[in-house]
């Protein structure tokens, strides 16, 4: 069964239409995604126009909510913003009512989304919000197969290091297990970061190690998931690149966004898990300084596109 | 002038004895430094036949203080542990009556010397504490000519968030400015990290960027300092890695420690700066595991002995 994936065109101020219109012009994902587009007909034919093809034959809902002609390119507009959030919106809508199995889009400008009154810390809590969902849910970057995620995002440090708690812990690794499971892995492997330096140092540098993490992973590992920890977290990423581990949990944002963006996290994608719906999007952002160029690469968005539809059959696999 | 570089054997189980040897039985760092080995002859001797080399005519300081015979190998002695720490007293005050420019020191075992009673959280503890030191000092760890640096180093990260002041920040920049003058920069260009993730996007996510670091930062250059900043932590790297900075001065250690660990740690070389001494050593470990099968590579240790005689040749220099 091939799943049926929501594709939406970005922030018409960005790369994504150009991105989207040459995936469309040669059908390259039809065998693993029918790809409906939602958006305004007349973004995407700029696309098609900016990446040299022709879009014929795509399934598209033209929402007819964007005129690209108001929108001045490679710039943050409020007008773009707003109309990315509203199409977003429609989309939720199409997927709640199992029109669609998940949604991918392309590129996002989050200054944009604020200005055009979405104002959310990240595209994550926008979704949150529009499906109107409770509880744990967070972001994951896949980037070579590699899945990581955290406990807190974005907030403080002060505050991250006040919401690690055992709670969110075990919450943060029951979603980084069952996402993975759904993307195809049996048993993921799952390293968990300590927060001090040198894991806390048996106490000598912070607690949180001895008294909230360690007891949360060793209660999570006994109900079954894979995972082990808290490992320092100057030295976890070399293990895992090294193929020790399918994931890395962090504590908090930069932890594990200093090693992804090092490892090349522009080429990844990113998942945000535990909602109803998927939702998946290349790493990398709307690249401003080289829209209308006609030279967007689409490989991260393919690679969105591809894990949308692998963890939506998964997940619609196990429905039935 | 060549400097005269003190030469501490490390930690006598570990793999310290074998790489001085090696190094020393060719003379290999003529040219840059006249070499004096404090430590006892029969552990150099156990080195020299792990290294498979002779070690004639090196000017060795016998301190007699260490029976090889009675210290397990490759495994955590409190006796070695205690003994380093006597050997680099010692060495200290060589290097305070002036007869050593310098010291460079084989790699040493934390849990060592805390069980042979030297009860510090790092050796630049030790260090500070031996040479009476008043006043910030702290750790640079050097690889490829690129100096990473920081504001906090081992304390829990809820501490380190507490220390991080203007002062401390305006003394770390002093610090890695000198320090990277010392070793030949006419005017390091520093890049300064972000605590918070996204550089606390504009005080959405923390106001340390917007109280503390920027202006700390505007001030240090209005001193002349060539440091910019702060820049958020998951990109600053990539943009020095990249040529952009000759060192970044990190707001907590795992926030510089995740990056070099991934650039590869272990070539590089850790320096003890501001004080009275210069303080060298390779920054990886005393491989426990390799101990006695002599391959035990010496390149971190030569650029560890390089860089003491050019930070201790710059200092006479400037002395004079």
């Amino acid at each position: 069964m091939i799943p049926t994936i929501g594709l939406m065109l970005g922030d018409a101020a960005g790369i994504g239409p150009e991105q989207c219109a040459r995936i469309l012009s040669d059908g390259r994902l039809a065998e693993l995604a029918r790809v409906r587009v939602f958006g305004d007909a007349r973004v995407l034919a700029q696309g098609a126009r900016d990446a040299g093809v022709e879009v014929g034959g795509v399934d598209l809902v033209d929402l007819g909510n964007c005129d690209p002609g108001r929108i001045p390119r490679g710039a943050v507009s409020a007008e773009s913003g707003r109309i990315a959030g509203e199409t977003l919106r429609h989309m939720i809508e199409r997927a709640a009512a199992g029109e669609i199995d998940g949604i991918t889009f392309a590129p996002l400008n989050k200054a944009a989304l604020h200005a055009g009154g979405w104002k959310f810390n990240d595209e994550h809590q926008l979704f949150a919000h529009l499906t109107r969902h409770q509880g744990f849910f967070g972001e994951m970057n896949v980037l070579d197969n590699l899945w990581m995620s955290r406990v807190t995002s974005h907030v403080s440090l002060r505050t991250a290091i006040e919401q690690i708690t055992p709670q969110r812990i075990d919450e943060a690794l029951t979603l980084a297990d069952a996402t993975m499971r759904g993307a195809g892995f049996e048993r993921p492997r799952i390293a968990v970061c300590a927060l001090n330096p040198h894991g806390g140092e048996n106490g000598l540098f912070g607690s949180e190690e001895i008294e909230v993490i360690r007891p949360a992973v060793e209660k999570a590992a006994a109900r079954g998931i894979a995972c082990k920890g808290p490992f320092p977290s100057d030295t976890v990423f070399l293990k895992a690149f090294a193929g020790e581990f399918d994931g890395v949990l962090s504590m908090y944002h930069d932890q594990g966004q200093i090693a992804t963006k090092l490892k090349g996290f522009n080429r990844g994608v990113t998942v945000t898990g535990g909602l109803a719906t998927v939702f998946t999007t290349p790493a990398h952002g709307t690249a401003f300084d080289i829209v209308g160029q006609g030279k967007a690469t689409t490989g991260a968005l393919e690679s969105a596109i591809r894990l949308c539809a692998r963890l939506a059959s998964k997940r619609s696999h196990v429905a039935h």
